[in-house]
């Protein structure tokens, strides 16, 4: 198996992407290779910086340049066909890898997932996943942002797409899939979530739970929780900034007390570094967005995602799965 | 002045109830009378429990049924004209009283104030304003959930309203007004969002700051926070839930290492009880809505919000701005 790198997506890159890759070769299982893709010539001299590393599961494919966070996607795509993203998943199209890791503009690698490697057969609009930590154990959103303005069909194939991600890369046997809104009953939010109730309810390959109000989220009355983008990045970046204060707030306590309390696991229940990667699903491959300020260790867990999709056959299964829900009725 | 207060809202109605009005006389400054609506005979059992308690400020004014959480508010509103919430909010269309608080069905609170107080002029859909405890003090967010599938121009009403609470109420200058949104620049989001950005923008009496991420909604990008009451609705309840899980993850580790740390301030900092009521903002009157689960120092919260609605003028203020905002060009 072999996981692409993009080498210089990182706000730190290419530091934090070689930390992270050598990090991933000497933890994760497995006897994956790494290519990292972009400015060799930096790359290298981030590898020599780690003599004792080996260098055996490494690769390198020179990139020479990078979009950059404000550059418009679309047109960054198109007119940077040498950038460490268009060249990264170019290699992922053509098989030369299996999956393609990035810590770059997010548009930008979305935008590319969506030319270069085109979204499955029945998929309207590929969504991003992302996992959020909750009382127990963790809740996948879907979509995080990709998209706003959705239809209810929209929101149908989230649910298929976080089921299939849930069970395959969170082992979750039988997914509860539950519907973002604002109130438990049927009825209740706006027009779109009434309708994608419906069909939600409808399918009988879902195990659908119903509604999931703010509150339900961190009490994991769903393992997938759908939603539109705009709802979904709203409570993900609004999550990790409470999160913050949190920490910030009970830190002052136990300064101001002079009390010892030991805050490193709480911080780290918080800490979505920890979570890895967000994928984009519904792409014809494997796409895992980084935060852009993420540490080496976020690049470690997303190289350990991506070689468990790749290992699990996410795509196939997600394939399959929407191949029987776009199939004509009475064949499924 | 006077306040009235539904005593059989809450779910330990009339307990909480007249436990929250003895206090508010007891604490909070100013002359104001509380009217007490709701079973005569169980109101004066719970006052007899409390036989220190000066009567001098208290009446009560019976409605002998209660709409009950579940039931259709528009036509509980309808069905029961001998409610605690059809009389409380009659009174106030009468000029009985000044102010309505009630814990009850939040949906018949707010169909009783639109069908009995009757909306402002220029007021589309009234809205919920509700107090979110920030970084260094507090955000106002509108609408909080009692529209979903707002256009844009309701945001824009959302944004008046507001202003004014947010000047009127928590005492800021020159509110600074932002809109949720899920990037910064005034081309993101939804398409709702995009033309709200232009509507808020080319209006020069609201101090528009431009868009807020979920992550700035801590931090005090802004004072008042103008969003669908979808997303409100989702946030706050959320918020109130990500509070008591850190709360309780904090607890497990103080009490897994025996350290010493009280936990009050922190608690009392995420608790919204302390932050009262919410504003239902933009109908002909002063209404306040309680969590049904509110303890008695909310009902004390919600009765010092009210009063100070009162005593500020605020409705006839929101009327000024509005009238203002719906006159024809060249005059305003």
């Amino acid at each position: 198996m072999r996981i692409a790198l993009d080498a210089m997506g990182s706000d730190r890159a290419p530091t934090i992407e070689v930390e992270g890759a050598i990090g991933a070769l000497r933890t994760l299982p497995g006897s994956f290779t790494l290519v990292l893709v972009g400015d060799r010539e930096r790359i290298e001299a981030e590898l020599a910086r780690h003599p004792g590393a080996s260098r055996e599961r490494i690769e390198i494919v020179h990139a020479p340049s990078r979009i950059e966070m404000g550059e418009p996607p679309a047109q960054a795509i198109r007119r940077k066909p040498d950038s460490s993203i268009v060249v990264g998943l170019s290699l992922q199209k053509q098989g030369e890898v299996d999956a393609f890791i990035s810590a770059g503009s997010t548009g930008a690698v979305m935008a590319g997932s969506l030319v270069i490697l085109r979204p499955l057969p029945g998929v309207d609009r590929p969504a991003i996943g992302t996992v959020l930590p909750t009382r127990n154990g963790q809740t996948l959103l879907i979509d995080a942002g990709a998209n706003v303005d959705t239809r209810p069909s929209h929101l149908l194939q989230f649910a298929h797409l976080g089921s299939i991600y849930a069970r395959d890369l969170m082992g979750v046997e039988n997914p509860r899939v539950g519907l973002l809104n604002i109130g438990e009953e049927p009825e209740k939010g706006d027009e779109r979530s009434v309708e994608a109730y419906g069909l939600l309810a409808a399918s009988p390959s879902l195990n659908f739970v119903g509604n999931v109000e703010g509150r339900g989220i961190i009490e994991e009355e769903c393992d997938v929780l759908v939603c539109d983008g705009f709802a979904g990045n709203v409570l993900l970046k609004f999550y990790e900034s409470v999160a913050a204060f949190f920490v910030d707030l009970v830190r002052a306590e136990v300064e101001a007390t002079s009390a010892t309390l030991d805050l490193s696991r709480i911080a780290q229940i918080l800490d979505y570094t920890e979570y890895g990667g967000a994928p984009l699903l519904g792409v014809n491959g494997v796409t895992i967005i980084c935060h852009g300020g993420s540490p080496p260790r976020a690049i470690v867990a997303a190289i350990r995602v991506a070689v468990q999709a790749v290992e699990n056959h996410m795509v196939q299964h997600i394939q399959n799965r929407l191949a029987r829900l776009t199939a004509p009725q009475g064949q499924s």
